[in-house]
């Protein structure tokens, strides 16, 4: 499209980014990237920036972060082949959980194709009891603030 | 779980529903159905409402539905194997668009283990442009009401 | 098709089937169940046979099958919305690996879809070093002989 | 592993190379990458190839590539996070059809972590009729040859 929709998130919105490459199957019976596997960017870039950021370790940790609730909004369709581009960006630090404001680009683009929210609580793994987030994590998450 | 979570609808909340059997795969690291996995039950359980009833057919309908927007909120794991319910309502009903508010339960159960919403503008395909809902989709549409 | 295929398997030669759900998104860009999903039918079948016969636990088990080999030929194409029903078959059972033959079937057909091999070796858990197929999953597995 | 696997390719029987990005869901409950995301790669790769090299287009190819038969061996784990680098080679090229072999690498590795053959014939889309594989499509077939 020639014009991006009012809403779109511009890509300054967003801390850190994270490029994704995009599959053959990503694309559905209607030729475009199924809205499902939006989602997929969502905890795939959320977990590697935490992994990267020796934050969280799916070995050892002990507290890990449960998806309690995630939504997205689309503006527009990507398309295998290609790459998407995750932004991430820290719209909320609870003393238990986290939201992430997740932007998802098409490679180059200034505005979202799509924008989402992914909300972890943290729990004490198989327990499932919320815990306060550890302070190293809530350092990095901190530095996702916009 | 012993109780329910004051949010998780029940089942009365739903018009009908579909029952979709889980996979090996859908578990993830952590052991438990991945959150992305419920928003497959959505379209899948939705798309096969309107073709059973006739009113959307993949190869021959000009006019289709376009995700715009969708939700889900989390109250409970679901493991495979097993089979989850996927109860699905029509919680809005525009000129060119319809919410549906859609439950997932783990079989048998009251409550449900998720909740969410599945938005879909109708546009003429290829276009991307909203059209009015035709008719015959509207009429099942109505039929969904909750 | 009117014929089926000279290769394709009937459903005499299975030992067990269990019945799949398809989804909306199995259904890929050419609006056929795309090859990849149907190496998901074989893991979720032949784990789901082994949890019920109560030989395998993704909890506590601490011997567990690792896939070293799959394979696949594909006949004729299934379509979402529908079911497919999954043939199992124990092929060759060894002293540390055991090889299914698996047979993917449209609903209520005789002849397979798609045909296709799965071998798995038992290993501790962790530690990928091959060990004896335990008595409990060696019996199973001789029922599934055909 | 210190050591390969005897059987595992090198990456020098590969013509041409392409790097996915692995996802969070690639993982299973084992934490390794699942086995049917390796077929993923397949696809993926070889279409891509495909269509950066001019020879199908999504939308205007009135002949495409029909899987018939693939298959994947395997020898050691991929894990979240990281890239796997998949190399294709055309190992077969006859009239109608065409054979690839393809090797996953785990990022940089010298040999691969598993290798598997993805068949395709071609048809008319929508006949399922197999003809003749465009000069064009032979033209870069012959260039994959090893």
């Amino acid at each position: 499209m020639s014009k991006h929709h009012p809403r779109a998130p511009h890509r300054d919105e967003f801390a850190k980014f994270q490029t994704i490459s995009l599959r053959w199957h990503d694309n559905d019976a209607y030729g475009h990237v199924n809205n499902v596997v939006y989602y997929t960017f969502f905890d795939t870039a959320v977990n590697q920036m935490l992994m990267e950021a020796g934050v969280l370790d799916l070995e050892s940790s002990k507290i890990v972060g449960f998806v309690v609730e995630t939504r997205c909004t689309y503006f527009s369709s990507l398309t295998y082949p290609g790459n998407a581009e995750i932004g991430v960006a820290c719209a909320h630090l609870g003393r238990t959980s986290a939201r992430y404001r997740i932007g998802v680009f098409a490679q180059g683009a200034e505005r979202a194709a799509a924008v989402g929210d992914f909300t972890q609580v943290y729990v004490e793994r198989g327990v499932q009891k919320p815990v306060e987030i550890p302070p190293d994590a809530r350092a990095f998450l901190e530095s996702l603030r916009r």
